[in-house]
């Protein structure tokens, strides 16, 4: 943390946010400028908020310098983290493909949807059971008896499957049937879930938040590493801009970002970021060249009969494109 | 629902669509135009999905013509809601003032403060004792003891108090103590949350995403009321975009387009949306002047110390200047 | 500027950042702190570039400290800057009403509107005579012909009118007619436009960019005054987010900032921060609350038959509820 | 345009609606729906203003239903452009890569730069000589001596040349001699400067403004075209969002919109949108991935000297990288 003071800061301005720093247990060095002072905040554990020293007399800005995250830096683990799901590798040296439907509409509909992405070359199959809706009225996924077809389709394809856990009350019943357990993104700061996730013993798959920076993703992975739960991946799936051409904007630049500052795998999810099944193949080819460790896509056998987000859906024969690299 | 079909749409493509629409039970109403057509779907109950039609052949857009809301809709109901927590009244006609620590640290602190605030002019008192963070090593909250301390100081001041709930897990806790209960910026689409509000005897405040649209907002809000609780307060607390002068960006044309839209009151939060004290008194004028019905601000009596959004507490001598009003 | 080491920075890699800076002319200060060492540059006139070090060996991150404004900022002139345009004050203790069409479209129309206006309270006139559209087949002003209408109404009214310069060519005749010469939104960093308007006699009204930070909106107003003319209005029109129910999102908390980091006074134009009628008169309120110096505000007598902008456009007497205060 | 009417729209309203989209030559078809009537607005020539409708008694929206752009469109020409350039072509079936430094600061640095980019596969060199600058104060360009400099470096190295024209009074010099005139981001609606590109004999390469839709984007090329000067290139270069870990967010979504939107070649800047060197060559491969036309990319051979912008500069052994696809 550095705290920047004005032009006219008095000494005596200065010692008071000295004494402010100090009375917080940190080491408060100034730095005398030509024009002004800063004062450096040091030996914190942890990040200080800016928002202690923003407000006191004589103070221009206070700007945060270290990461707040420490489990999930690569700082604190320097070689990339490889998930093993039933023998599926997700992680640095692996391409992994999920795809399946938006939401288990029914067991006819998630296996034959499974067996032609399968074909296709998926390694894992992801669907909903338990579905957060904007609308209350909206299908609000199978629940139980959707993780029960899951769970049937799995035995039959062999695929691992990933699904969403979307609140504590059903979380066991998820973890009971999931492979991966996914947090979606409107989920992303639902602390108590992450908590919760954080106690499990499978592996969870954790959405950027539509408005999420960076540094709030890597902070709800930590909140899941800081339970003990070492296994996080992470996928960016679009955030919400101004632009309208797209359902949301896929923002590619977060991979590098991620991959520099973490040691955990991220994936994209570039179905829920088009909206429109037209942008999903280009935007899966750029996701793979930036460098992500794999793609959850959405594929449907009748788009246009789909309950959910028919309009993101691929065919399974497109999926193939995605696998095909 | 309007779907508009290209300029090259076929007629076996715009029966197609025809079709499509019907077999949800809904009705077609096709358009000739000029260069193109268009389709009208009609009879729909509830929000058609855009995302059916958007990715048939022939369809250049679906474009949703209605409002997704029911209940909050101001078709629905025309007249205002007024909202009774325990004489203080919240809705049109009414300006009022909640005012209060970000969060409960002692008894001397909220007592403090609200002994302070009350005379400044508020009428309720805010104060969290379960504390959503971004960080896991961040300050949580006292919990239930900060419940029972706010439950002391409404005994000796007077005010109902307003508590944030961020699970369902201590939602029947904070239920028992709160006045109001809060559903906080990050839960807005915790809906798990929202259902649990829905069934509650106690009001609702129900603050807006960082990046809701005002329909996503609403529509939470329809979460509750669907769930039979018709005491939802909204609050509008900034929104995020490219600007960084404010901690986010107020959208004070918010509360002219929810009076037109819904029927519920709406406060705003220029704490939070500012996140620096300096903008706080400017914002709450504007807030007032646009026509909101009231404001919840954050005050401290000394912010140097406060263990959490220090920066954008007021002194308690300045609510008085939102008070004054 | 202030230039953060990685953990692992050698000492070389050190030693060629302190070189880098001062082969740039500035001073190099090591900062050693627990676990990094961060390196603040001095001595510097105006801003450094953060790229120049961002891309260095061992370098974590450069962080600007100093703004980069000089004639504009409250640093280098303590008090308000307030405008004399024809009697008419515009800065601090005054609030200053513009009114007006969106488009001059006739001498009747614009007659009609400026006496209304004036009644109403209106200081100043408005209107486009040169106007920059998004498509090149819309009406696009009536150009010389507009600027004589305009001064004929001045001489009818008495009110200095305000008219928008959009290119060097046709600047000179705008400076020949206009009393305040308005650069627009989409011209803010026309840098070659601002350099023209820092070499005219008549004050400038400059409008905020629609993503344009505080800091990038000051800068261009620099440029202003950078070329020797002193008399400079800002104006905030709203910035473009996520949000839809409004045009832009007018951004009020710009006003507290502006005041604080610069002298010259600033106004809100509600009209194109909205778009749509049913929100300017609230959110002029909240303008005038929030402490700007004056509105701007679309008007017109026949909104219906306005040939730009007539959704937008209160009528007359609407005006009076802004000029009222 | 679709006009809706609020549910409780009169007879007499409905009226009033159709006679001012009749008074503006066009055609109205009322729809009765379930609860509420639209009317449709047919033969109109170009796009109709949402704006002169949403304001009237009893409308609750304008919708606009056709594109607003017709010799950019697609379904104006459905055949790809392909733009030749000195032997170097631009558009499908080709990946171009143009590579140089943000600005030409000398003759030596300016050969030395293309003359290894070109051994490194590229096509054509960048290079500003005239700049558009956030500060007054900040290094402009070396002008006329710049554009001499890169017309000796195209003698000696046979690239045809991309140069920025940021005004009309030194576009005819730079039209002199550039092989490709860029518009930038900040000029995208500087109108008058698109319509002296639409007059210029030499292809012009358009990028999209910080905030600009695509549909604005779009009518900026319909400007150029209008002109009569039918080769224009489009170059995306990332938009300005609420994400700060990258300078802008690149939008690679725009890449399919625009290609099948319009018939013209779009290709990606990755320099600009990055910011930062360790983000360019991930999102260049991301680029040719999503299927764009080509890249622009910044290579200095010493950017911790550069005069501008360094720190997004690629070393030119990089743009190797870039061009071995």
């Amino acid at each position: 943390m550095l705290i920047v003071m004005t032009k006219k800061a008095t000494p005596a301005e200065i010692e008071a946010v000295v004494a402010t720093i100090e009375s917080k247990g940190f080491m408060a060095r100034p730095i005398p400028g030509g024009e002004r002072v800063a004062i450096c905040v040091l030996h914190n554990e942890g990040a200080v908020e800016a928002s202690f020293f923003g407000g006191l007399p004589g103070v221009k800005e206070a700007i945060p310098v270290t990461r707040p995250y420490k489990l999930v830096s690569r700082e604190s683990q320097a070689h990339d983290t490889v998930i093993d799901i039933g023998g599926v590798l997700v992680g640095n040296g692996h391409f992994t493909l999920i795809a399946g439907p938006c939401a288990v509409e029914s067991e006819h509909q998630a296996l034959t949807i499974a067996r032609l992405v399968k074909k296709a070359g998926a390694h894992m199959l992801r669907g909903g059971a338990f579905k957060p809706r904007t609308s209350p009225y909206a299908f609000q996924g199978l629940g139980e008896e959707g993780l029960k077809i899951l769970a049937r389709v799995r035995e039959d394809t062999g695929m691992p499957v990933v699904t969403e856990a979307i609140d504590n009350e059903t979380f066991d019943l998820v973890e009971e049937y999931a492979d991966v357990i996914q947090i979606g993104a409107r989920s992303m700061q639902n602390f108590s879930l992450l908590r919760r996730a954080g106690k499990s013993a499978k592996p969870v798959l954790l959405k950027r938040g539509l408005a999420a920076t960076i540094d709030e993703w890597l902070m709800a992975a930590e909140y899941v590493m800081e339970g003990g739960n070492t296994r996080v991946i992470l996928c960016e799936r679009g955030v919400r801009t101004f632009a309208h051409h797209s359902r949301n904007t896929l923002d590619l630049s977060a991979v590098p970002v991620v991959r520099q500052e973490s040691h955990l795998p991220v994936l994209i999810d570039p179905s829920h970021a088009a909206g429109r099944r037209d942008q999903v193949i280009p935007l899966s080819r750029a996701a793979a060249a930036v460098g992500c460790h794999g793609l959850m896509v959405e594929v449907h056998h009748e788009p246009g009969k789909a309950l959910s987000d028919g309009a993101q859906s691929l065919y399974p024969s497109s999926s193939r494109t995605c696998a095909g690299r």
